[in-house]
């Protein structure tokens, strides 16, 4: 028999959606403990409630109020945790639900989008001791005034990480509806393998350039306390993907997976004058509207002259160009151009630290297929390229052979 | 204009059940607000949610936790809160929404049907010194040890008494979806009256008869602690029914309001030996098993027997049968009878205290049409018949007319 250990367990959303679902998590969860582990489980709200409250808050309210936001938002994690255990007793174990609050998951007045501050274990603990199961209503916290706050999208992640981090657990597992973390989206490509391992860097890096399995903020909190993670899926018994901080690799694998994103758009400003600064008063403009900016690039000058480009999610283009519209006439700059037709192809991997000619790679596989690259960044453990949307799913093909991540199997 | 005042104002379900009642609850609160009163409001869960979780709950665990049903259930008034918040926002006004346990309304344990130990109201008066309109949620407290507790069906009504006496509130009202207390059920009788002012005991002698306007431990405390309650229409501006310690009425008006109710059951054991302890012993044996006893009628003894009838919730008649059969063996009593076919009409006024003849003349009205009794309690304040089911109906209309109730334009 393994040893008894202190597993932090967290469900999403999808996991608990129906009656069914419940039940069925409260199987898993009753199975661990009967091998002994003791368990402290962390569940999102039951499938589509969360959209569902939003959508009934802004029914009444097109702006509602941050605070009354979270209060609202805050009751669908509580169904749920209440929800599983009565499914546990169901099945003759002990257990007992907590919101954030009661638990003491103690954050900043931030509402919507809090961070935690501070975590008081003792309930659990006590609950723990009496052998019960521990259930806690993820993505939800409480200032120190009382309020309830919610952690942002994704937000039960954190939670579990943070208990994780915590209650010093011996494993952290996030079951979701995917058997865990793949070299690329298997929609696009069949072939795309499971990884078994990945560092918090790599995943970190592919959370930020597309995949959706976990939220970045988690995994930044996984990596400073250096928490393992097991991305798992809830319909099978199946390992997953174990996030970590270092993974033994073979020489030859430079390349962990491949990321796509079809949800930018590209800003070009013609003609910047080429002084100090000027890119400054653009980006301080955007920021201070609440536009994130991601991929910049700004090619060498000549005459004086450069061009700046840029990518805003393409939900913000049409603020975004309005006002960089704007600072173009300010800075006498030229023209200022907008571009859909985009998408991002990224290849992620801590093997390119060491190893020379990663891009020229992947360079030569998208010219050797046609595909022509509109801009180019790169970070220590990624290289990103724009290109024309409709060559994504071939850029994404082609990459993921050319570096060796093809499912043998498949 | 009139003097400013602390409100508390109470809305039922049934106020709040759909967006468009959320908005006309909110305009409601924002023109008293406007008049310069300060109002603490109450709120229950949205139409039937309370009902659908429940049968959420049974679909998981037909014997839930009663601690996490009252985790689950109290989401219901917590999502009302919010969403009103949000609504008296949208007309410009400022509001705070607080959950029972944010408020710090301490109950006991008992989980379901918890009672209040001790509200405090520092939190609502730093709101209502910022000008804040407060919004809590009703039917929750929670323990000192930050479980959340339920008070029971009808328990939003006894936070709003409970916090009219804790802040020494000008006025408590309670928002309902009819006009206010009638002389008997409208349904029955068209001609009923919607009475305008009753006292305590009459109201709690209505609840526990039928009426089911207020939840009667409500009642109870407003009683105990003096709180005037003014029971009224959401839909409309009418005045509704005061709620009082005393009334000034015409020295004629014997009875205030006619009740009636269809949920009984009578079980009549024969031949009980009468002997001291007797009826002790069966009436112990209903209480033990959780089996509340309603009318006990036991004739004059004649030959050393006697027959005992009672009155039993037809929800708990067969458990009442097999454990009266049990007992009845046991005392070597005879037969035990059931009777489901049978209704109570009851009568209910203060002026019966100081009045001779008001139960000949209701026995007298009911023998003039031919309704014949079965068995007759009375209590300080009213007069209950147990008759055949099937004149229920034309009792009330007997007694409504016979005691004068009927409405003069009706």
């Amino acid at each position: 028999m393994s040893p008894k250990k202190l597993i932090v367990q967290k469900f999403g959303g999808s996991s608990v959606a129906d009656v069914r679902r419940i039940q069925n998590v409260a199987k898993r969860i009753v199975s661990y403990r009967k091998k002994g582990h003791n368990l402290v489980v962390v569940v999102s709200a039951l499938g589509d409630t969360t959209d569902e409250l939003i959508d009934l808050a802004h029914k009444i309210n097109s702006d509602p109020s941050e605070r009354e936001m979270d209060m609202l938002l805050s009751t669908g994690e509580q169904i749920s945790v209440a929800l599983l255990a009565m499914a546990i007793h169901k099945l003759g174990s002990e257990a007992i639900s907590f919101t954030g609050l009661q638990v003491g998951i103690i954050t900043d007045t931030s509402h919507t989008r809090a961070r935690i501050i501070k975590i008081n274990t003792d309930k659990i603990k006590e609950a723990l001791r009496q052998g019960k199961i521990v259930i806690v209503a993820g993505f939800q916290g409480v200032t120190l005034n009382q309020d309830i706050t919610t952690l942002g999208r994704g937000g039960s992640d954190l939670t579990a990480v943070a208990l994780a981090k915590e209650l010093k657990a011996d494993e952290c597992e996030i079951y979701t509806d995917v058997e865990g973390i793949y070299t690329t989206d298997p929609h696009i490509e069949p072939k795309a393998r499971k990884i078994e391992q990945i560092t918090y860097d790599e995943m970190l890096e592919m959370a930020s350039l597309g995949a959706q399995v976990m939220q970045a903020r988690s995994i930044e909190v996984a990596k400073k306390f250096d928490v393992p993670i097991h991305v798992r899926s809830s319909f099978s018994n199946n390992r997953g993907t174990m996030i970590i901080r270092e993974v033994k690799k073979m020489e030859d694998v430079l390349v962990t997976g491949v990321t796509l994103n079809r949800k930018e758009a590209k800003i070009t400003i013609c003609d910047v004058p080429d002084r100090p600064g000027v890119a400054a008063r653009i980006f301080k403009e955007l920021a201070a509207n609440g536009i994130s900016v991601d991929m910049i690039v700004q090619n060498v000058s000549h005459l004086r002259q450069t061009d700046i480009s840029f990518t805003v999610n393409k939900a913000d283009i049409a603020k975004a160009l309005k006002l960089t519209r704007k600072v173009a006439k300010n800075i006498c700059a030229g023209e200022v151009l907008r571009d859909e037709d985009i998408a991002r192809v990224s290849i992620v991997g801590v093997g390119m630290r060491s190893h020379h000619g990663v891009a020229a790679t992947m360079f030569g596989a998208l010219a050797e297929n046609k595909i022509n690259i509109e801009m180019i960044s790169t970070s220590d453990i990624s290289i990103s390229c724009i290109i024309k949307k409709k060559f994504i799913e071939k850029a994404v093909k082609v990459l993921h052979k050319k570096f060796r991540l093809v499912n043998k199997r498949g």
